[in-house]
């Protein structure tokens, strides 16, 4: 299964179609296949609205089933990696790869609590979500009373199944479920943009942990190549950004202390919205240094 | 052998008077008893230049003596318990008492190359540095041509007698020894001085390693009651200021994101000048700050 | 009728008394020599209490009477030159000696309005405002209901006894009439107190009319040697600060474009509390400020 | 002479491409007339350097005709209304056509002493300089020795040449002779870009002269619709940058004294290269605000 565009499914046979889309949906093709009557879609909006749709006059016992069909998060088949392929994806990029074993643990707590209250697993988009998040998020939805939580699980569904549909078809729209976090370095020791700037972006966590998600190097106009996170949610979490500034300057031969003021500047903010657009630049000196929310 | 006055001094006897600085100079009451002479001293500036004087007029063999009196850094006595009061205090200050076995074995081995190559113990006014810095002036040092570095060593010796000496006396001068790091945090969202805020300092070493110096809250002119560091050197070393303006914003009732874009904002500076005056504060809003080398 | 001590005061005759505190109230020396029996004064407030008291408990014949000597501002009197000389220099303190013909005319329609209305004169503690803030609060108060408006007019007596008081009596308590107005500059660019720099305060008034209040120069601190306004309330009024930062920066051999990005650096700014601390700062380089309400 | 094509010119007859770029030279039709003959033209720059290559091979009797060709700047053609429409729009645009009787005869005097020493009038490119820079100019110039002032004559010939072949043919290189100058206001107190702030630009001359150059308005990302300045170079001049953020914040509905401690906010800045970006943000919240030179 292979990405493609939106005319090529448009022109495609129900065969075709159920086989692109069958796994958009985990483990219920039913889906795709029932959508298949409402084409041709004019946008990929369309085409997710067409299977939400489906989803919502399915019967109860159906909608039930789809929910139970997903996976348990860091569970038992993400050890054994038996996941589908889009599950670990999803499961990786909030790092529940790297729990330890007393994350397992808690993580496996959590589920069999929510299993025995709810009756299915514990659902969540998981790239909205840093390795924080998920939990703060389990630990909420875990007091949900258990007919609002059905329609939280199916809402994430609807996340999920929005995702992989923008990853699966090429298509003009892309359901504004992506994200940017960006950065912009601005030397006001000397009046220009810092080109040749480090820039770490660390997702931390309790105790200390810090996981670096990416690294970038400024160009002449201030800014990374690419933002830093960019075609997909920026998860919900903790981030510290570090700009090597000590080292940008002393580059340049401004005079600085030994050693000098400000060498590595850590900038710690947290992200809210997965789907917003984040900008966070710093105005630079070798003494002082002014960040913000951007857009 | 506690504080006394310069006036008290100046009326005392031989025999007084070198009981009280006769540890001034580690191991060397000799230096004391022929300051005495120099009576009466108008400033604790004469007295100690009186003091430089009878170590500078001194036989070269009794200034080699004088250097071999002062023990290692960090070194068995150290780790025996058999240091004088004085030395156990300036090595503490440093943070010499809390190395891991590791580091202890790092010491031991400069120590060791440091004697081979000049024939006495490596000396440093240990209260001027933090401990990532007292291994760089150790590397350091070890570098320099023999004849230099007696010299060296001379040096910090009245640097180290200058410091016990405000100590043990009171008068109206006090030498330039000490230093003074403070910090300020201005709300700028609502245009006041920031009440309340929590506020640490913590001094980074190698590896992550994080030591709190020493934490305080912001009174109603956004200023800690107390200089986060005085009447004393500031250490040459890395700091990080975290202001905890998260919970004050929340405090005051001001609209923030969830979880909040500013939580505990983390400022990392280094301290180059042990005597001079570092004030570093902070101006905030829940979105943006500015930080800036003070006066 | 010089300063004296609150000690002389009260050891003072009732004549005595009464001729150096006779003119606190405008032509009214009756308050004073009624508050002569309250003597001894433990303190400034205490004296000031004292004299209110006096006026509160005057039948309220006596106050209007009280409230009817005061001269028109900006009236007749004030241009054939015979005020008192304590109403002379507080109508000039707020630039009513600068008026042209037209805001003469302005005002002079509006103390017949507020006379033909009230029966009394226009009073207002004039050293609190600036030539703006003198018509918005005439303005303001011309609508007021007549029975509302005597009391409002006593509160200004009050407020300029308070302030006479506080300059004919030395006293160790200063009734908190006083404001303060400073500025400190900081060269962010060289991380130091930026020494050196031409400061003016101007006054705004309407039609781009700026009268120079002050001029400064910052020491080695990055301060003026006293601050911009104090020892007197700070006007309510629009103000520029100016900061000639481009003489600065050249003066220190710092690279600029030619004409430089920034020369002399405007702050506009507005008090609204005559009596506040109000500080300005600004941080500096070739290319970037920031300045805020400080504390 | 309307504008047309690159292609529509080497498509054209020598006659059709006079009529139609005749007049980039002034009164030098012989210019386009040559540069004809090195048809066609891969690029507006192409064109460009052919028309200055017929000016550099002409004898120095036709160059120095050329020079002759132009009118004096602010001198009797000008008030005459007898300029071509190219000289008068680009003195226009300099503020030339607004000056004061006293600025007319101080330029009559340097045109006359310009004229003396040279034997031909003072050429400057109009559209790269504000009235003050012009002045600057004329005096720097009239101090040249004369066989560099005739290549610096010639060199602004080229300049307006450029800038006339700009806007007379469309063609998809511009010769990088257009700059920018453009803001952004944030706003640090919400969090967000500041929406429907009123921003006035100006540029400043002596004694306080200030003419509006434009006025926009913020929109959603907190910037003008439109650049301040775009599509022409950025006059070198002085010039005021005016925020209306008081009414700003106060439509917001925050807090604020009375008067706003900011109302507007003017930021004051100096343009030395026409041909550069520049960009100008604020980052404001009631109470503080930063501004830099951005990128």
């Amino acid at each position: 299964m292979r990405a493609c565009t939106l005319d090529a499914l448009n022109a495609a046979s129900r065969q075709e179609f159920t086989a692109v889309l069958g796994g958009i949906y985990e483990h219920a093709p039913w889906v795709a296949e029932a959508a298949f009557a409402a084409r041709p879609f004019a946008s990929l909006a369309d085409l997710h609205a067409a299977m939400s749709r489906v989803v919502r006059a399915a019967s109860e016992e159906r909608r039930l089933a789809l929910v139970k069909g997903h996976p348990d998060l860091a569970g038992k088949a993400a050890r054994a990696g038996t996941l589908t392929v889009e599950s670990a994806a999803e499961q990786a990029s909030a790092g529940l790869d790297r729990f330890n074993d007393a994350e397992y643990a808690a993580f496996h707590r959590l589920n069999d609590a929510y299993k025995a209250r709810f009756g299915f697993p514990f659902i969540v988009c998981a790239r909205r979500h840093g390795k924080e998040s998920i939990l703060r998020e389990f630990e909420r939805r875990l007091a949900n009373p258990p007919p609002a939580e059905l329609g939280a699980a199916l809402d994430e569904v609807a996340r999920i199944a929005a995702l992989r549909l923008v990853e699966k078809v090429a298509a003009p729209d892309r359901l504004n479920v992506h994200g940017r976090l960006s950065t912009h370095v601005l030397d006001v020791h000397g009046g220009r943009p810092a080109e040749g700037v480090a820039v770490e972006l660390a997702e931390l966590a309790g105790g200390g942990d810090a996981r670096i998600v990416t690294r970038g190097l400024t160009n002449a106009d201030g800014r990374t190549e690419q933002p830093l996170i960019h075609g997909r949610p920026v998860p919900i979490a903790r981030y510290e950004l570090r700009f090597h500034i000590g080292k940008y300057f002393a580059g340049r031969g401004v005079p600085q202390a030994e050693p000098p003021f400000l060498d590595v500047v850590p900038v710690r903010f947290a992200v809210a919205e997965p789907e917003g657009h984040h900008h966070v630049p710093l105005l630079a000196t070798p003494w002082s240094y002014t960040t913000y929310r951007g857009s």
